[in-house]
């Protein structure tokens, strides 16, 4: 099904926008408030180019909270179940954020700025409120906002070559989530090595939202003899490659130990955090559910738009969350929630568009 | 420019999602993580159905937030500066919700269903996370989760006699934003006379998610010699009747008092709530800005898709952050945030995608 994206004042713009309708968008969701580019209406074309390739990516609708203050170290250890207590400043780290009783509210990238300054890279939803109602109710010395930060991700085998020419060489040596910050063209930028797909790459953090079409342009000059073009996160890439998108692969009662998180939970640290005790009594009693990889049989499979049901004989044991007709694989596959009483063995059926389909469960990620 | 929106698991579907499709929608929006129909392709059709006759709208993406246990009330005053020292079951309040800096996070109406359960029905913006967070930091006793509540507006002139059809002619007596429990064809709902236009009529908050089908028809079908027809939250009908869309009119620095919400505001109340202090020394100094009605110039101007900026002189003074022509007054109209030292007398221009405008300001609502 195809519909008109409603353009309203109310949703904002990236300080990329304009640089991408010029690129060609042709479909947009919208993420923390903001237009997110999804298509430039070559799936197949934007695909090839992220795995053989470079491609540059409008992600900043991945938007940051910032902790500034004495407190900035207390509230980011309170708020994850991630153990900090060893964290340099240049340093990023995946930490689950989790509620009071142990369910997952979003699964960002935390960024050491300083000793007393991170940020957090969040997924779909208002972490800003979360942490701000947490900063202000406890009483800590921290301002908790939102900074004018936009990340722009450029991704691929090729993307160190395009990096290292725009910032220079020091950016091979960079480990994974570390940063630095930079100029590019006098524009002020954060380089991480980073982004949603497995292929490899650099998130462009721009300082400075009035820069954003002067960025593009740099990144996309830079890029043109490596054959850099437009793309978004990628439907088929993410899942091959088994990587989580909070909100379309969650519950809002999914612990991190359901969906692959639970070795960033740190239950035996001294320090609390928000959610510890019901955390606690999950890892005693197992979780509910948990995440794995399907085959599914059949002709190719278009994505799916909503969750699929995953059947065992006749009962419902869990959903089908994001599948696809994989490129590289030349097989359908999903990742899917289901109880965690099924076996690896269990003969399961999806309920897809194209009727009742036969599924395997295989382990992730499947590129 | 128009362009497609992308269909994804991580957005949630309405339980009227096919119905609306069934009904011919052309266009949406995403609200709270949910998609809301924005338009059936006939705007000014679906405008004049709402002025003179009765329309039916999705805005189940209007979730709600529910309290529920003994501090339940405790919680409620907490959230809002407005005083709820006098609140009865089935009845509703607008209530603007503040963080700790005076700083509006969200205008929602506050539905009292028992003496320890209540619920938030929310705009744009993860306010579960903030009642969440405060309520568990506070450890106050109450449970704060989303309901499975879903709700159908029906508005319009003719609406009261589709819901008195529906529901019986009790409805006719309810008050604004009181409410009551019924069944429809044996489908639980809320009935409350509110909605988000001036037209008048209900919204029917459906109880069971999956009978969004059932409820849509039974509407439809009452709804037919009546001339019902489906619709959407209208931009130019909200915008002639001055209704604020939060994120949209809003900064995120703006306070209640900026946008014609101060007379909610009871900061003589013995209480203490997020954001008192903050907003005494606001009410103290003044607002930095106020909301108010333009009048702008020349030929007919399409709706905004983004703020435009307002001059006074060379200087910047303000947003127009709606915009519309007006189908009842044949006049370009718009809701602008400005700078609270601009006097009403002054000469203004608005710089529009059409060019510059003079503008005039004027009081609200425009109808």
């Amino acid at each position: 099904m195809t519909f008109q994206i409603a353009m309203s004042p109310r949703v904002r713009r990236s300080p990329f926008f304009e640089a991408t309708v010029k690129a060609g968008a042709t479909a947009f969701s919208i993420y923390n408030h903001m237009y997110l580019p999804t298509s430039y209406g070559d799936p197949e074309g934007e695909y090839w180019r992220l795995i053989n390739g470079v491609s540059m990516w409008d992600v900043a609708a991945e938007r940051q909270v910032e902790f500034l203050g004495p407190d900035a170290t207390k509230l980011a250890q309170y708020l994850t179940p991630r153990n900090l207590s060893s964290f340099s400043v240049g340093q990023g780290k995946y930490v689950p954020i989790c509620d009071h009783d142990g369910y997952l509210l979003s699964d960002p990238i935390l960024m050491k700025l300083a000793d007393d300054r991170f940020w957090l890279s969040i997924a779909d939803g208002d972490i800003l409120l979360w942490a701000k109602a947490v900063a202000a109710e406890r009483r800590l010395d921290v301002e908790v906002e939102e900074p004018d930060v936009s990340p722009l991700a450029v991704q691929g085998p090729r993307a160190e070559d395009v990096i290292a020419h725009l910032v220079g060489n020091w950016v091979c040596t960079l480990k994974y989530f570390w940063f630095r910050k930079t100029k590019v063209d006098e524009i002020p930028i954060v380089v991480a090595r980073s982004g949603w797909s497995k292929q490899g790459g650099f998130e462009l953090y721009l300082l400075d939202g009035s820069k954003g079409q002067e960025l593009w342009d740099s990144v996309a000059k830079m890029g043109k003899k490596h054959g850099i073009g437009p793309g978004c996160p990628d439907a088929i890439e993410r899942i091959e490659s088994g990587l989580l998108s909070f909100g379309g692969d969650t519950h809002p009662d999914t612990t991190p130990f359901e969906v692959g998180l639970g070795k960033y939970v740190d239950l035996k640290q001294r320090t609390n955090f928000i959610g510890k005790a019901a955390l606690k009594k999950v890892a005693e009693h197992g979780p509910a559910r948990r995440q794995v990889g399907l085959f599914i049989a059949g002709r190719a499979l278009p994505n799916n738009e909503h969750r699929w049901p995953i059947f065992k004989g006749r009962r419902q044991v869990g959903l089908a969350t994001a599948a696809t007709h994989s490129l590289r694989l030349k097989k359908n596959i999903a990742l899917a929630l289901i109880d965690a009483a099924v076996k690896d063995r269990d003969a399961l059926e999806v309920e897809t568009p194209k009727g009742r389909r036969k599924a395997k469960i295989t382990g992730l990620p499947f590129c």
